[in-house]
């Protein structure tokens, strides 16, 4: 049995990758439920939501489970970025009758702050990941003081090494084949992000902690392939986008199950930092990586949600964050409980 | 044992990258003898001196081996980018005393063409691959007469396809992580190009001829990891490029054992075309890819060639085409025979 599997209390090394905006509970339940880790992603939910969540995972199963946060910092809004992204929008405003004057900006992901660490302490999640580095100290170490087992995400071997010396229990290692966000936090130098094949191995020789692999797997082969590369465990979102128990929108739905789906790429567009999703409209008529000035994580979103919105009211994805790793190839319209099952016949020994 | 390796008459099924410019026959003829196929790239050499490469494998092994060509389109000289290049590259023609007026523009590289049909003619190599997507019919009708393995790379799954209709052999499916040129031929998005983990099962799934893995392995590990993913074989340069065999000058084999290794990117500053590279001074001063208008491929090459001379004789490479692959940690300055056992530890069964 995998050691990282024993030392989380898992059947299987797997995580369910957090997906901000396409899961809630269902999700994490059914995955942790069937043996491996399930997942909540917490970014995009208020203290009040999040709490809720918690509860329910709470009621549902007695497993582990993973709790997810953003920690990015929070920057004062910049209204000259604000005003050129809302220029760049105007002929969609007019497209779809839009009045820019109405909408709101704003934070579209909230970081990981005083509320949340206080829910981790209370509701205990076996496992707390981090996304774009770790919240200050005082935070991650009462998170440490929980009890939790803490992971975090590197796009490069020096981000591994940081990570591990700032006391990480293991560390995901994100290929560039990964879809929603990309995690690097040292440097925004894009042609830094390797694919795992590169990352992965040459971040296991750089650190002592467990490494799981991310990015590019999409089936048991897959995930055999990353264990034979020197993974601890691994971590799939993608695969899970059509499980009934996501939220994935219909319109997103469509996309992954159409030939689009092949087109991925990173685009910063949607929040204001690169994520990986199926190439759209916006995507290809504006770029998919805006020249400053554009509004900084995560205030991009806010001039685009009416677009979305009306967008898909009329069936469309041409605004919407299709969210998708390079690997699309393995989403199935499963039951999560199902799907994990059969990316864990790549585990080998005694589980099976 | 493998049936691509019984096939082509091979020990193991692991085919060594062909090189052009850090490579001539000494290193196909190590890795043939070996029990791996070595390769010879034919792209950087007059038919006078092809010949001569030829005849020298010719004499020193009967065990098969590859020969490479590019198959580009060759397009007419553009004044206005070539004048466009020169203004960008002035600063550094007046910092190293070089007088641009006595460059010759010209071709850095040559297309597959009727020249070396004769000579694939006449030496019938096992196996013959090319980049860039495949000559023109009747050039590749002879080729295959001649009864050689054809091969080329794929960079998508439509390339796969496309190459698998057009009756290659095999398909090596080169992931983003690669060294050198990209091969891509259908479109030039370079955001449709795929890691490895991506790449290689949707094309394994999607054609019926053999699949070669390329891109981001350095080791056994990555080579096991590549036959768990689904390939039929697998191509490895980087990890040759300090071998004594190489001719990979000074400025490259420092550059591959320093820190700067750990960062390539993909630029089209050598050559016109996107090829991976560690990245050097004048990629991180010019960018590492060019708006046009920028000579067209090949011929981005002359002007910059006698500032890398400059350079190199003071013993930097500032502009020298450092290509590597994002996976360098394999390199090894031990004979090729030597690696090629090391990395063939990869494949399990008989052979071992």
């Amino acid at each position: 049995m995998s050691a990282l599997a024993q030392r989380l209390g898992l059947r299987w090394p797997l995580i369910q990758a957090p997906m901000a905006g396409v899961q809630l509970h269902a999700l994490t339940v059914a995955v942790s439920e069937a043996g491996a880790l399930g997942s909540l992603p917490a970014a995009m939910l208020t203290p009040a939501a999040l709490r809720d969540e918690l509860q329910a995972i709470h009621a549902a199963t007695e497993r582990p489970w993973n709790l997810n946060f953003f920690c990015h910092a929070e920057l004062a809004p910049d209204v000259q970025a604000e005003t050129a992204w809302r220029d760049a929008l105007r002929p969609y405003y007019d497209e779809l009758g839009v009045d820019p004057a109405k909408i709101a900006a704003g934070a579209s992901r909230a970081p990981f702050g005083e509320e949340a660490t206080v829910l981790v302490e209370q509701f205990r999640p076996r496992v707390v990941s981090f996304h774009f580095g770790l919240p200050p100290a005082p935070l991650l170490e009462r998170v440490q003081r929980s009890g939790a087992f803490v992971l975090s995400s590197a796009t490069t071997v020096d981000e591994a090494r940081w990570l591990e010396a700032e006391g990480v229990d293991a560390v995901i290692a994100q290929g560039l084949e990964a879809g929603g966000h990309r995690g690097h936090f040292l440097s925004d130098e894009l042609s830094r992000q390797l694919g795992s094949f590169a990352l992965l191995p040459q971040i296991k020789r750089a650190v002592r902690v467990p490494v799981i692999a991310a990015g590019g797997m999409a089936d048991a082969e897959g995930v055999a392939a990353a264990m034979a590369l020197g993974a601890d465990g691994v971590q799939l979102g993608t695969a899970y986008l059509l499980c009934p128990e996501t939220t994935t929108s219909a319109v997103h739905r469509a996309a992954l199950q159409s030939d689009a789906a092949a087109h991925t790429a990173l685009t910063d567009l949607f929040t204001g930092r690169p994520a990986r999703g199926i190439v759209n409209r916006v995507m290809r008529e504006l770029g998919p990586m805006r020249v400053p000035p554009h509004p900084a994580f995560p205030r991009a979103t806010a001039a685009l949600a009416p677009l979305r919105a009306a967008a898909e009211a009329l069936g469309n994805g041409d605004f919407s964050p299709l969210w998708s790793g390079q690997n699309n190839s393995g989403c199935r319209a499963v039951p999560a409980a199902e799907l994990t099952r059969a990316l864990c016949r790549g585990f080998k020994g005694p589980e099976e």
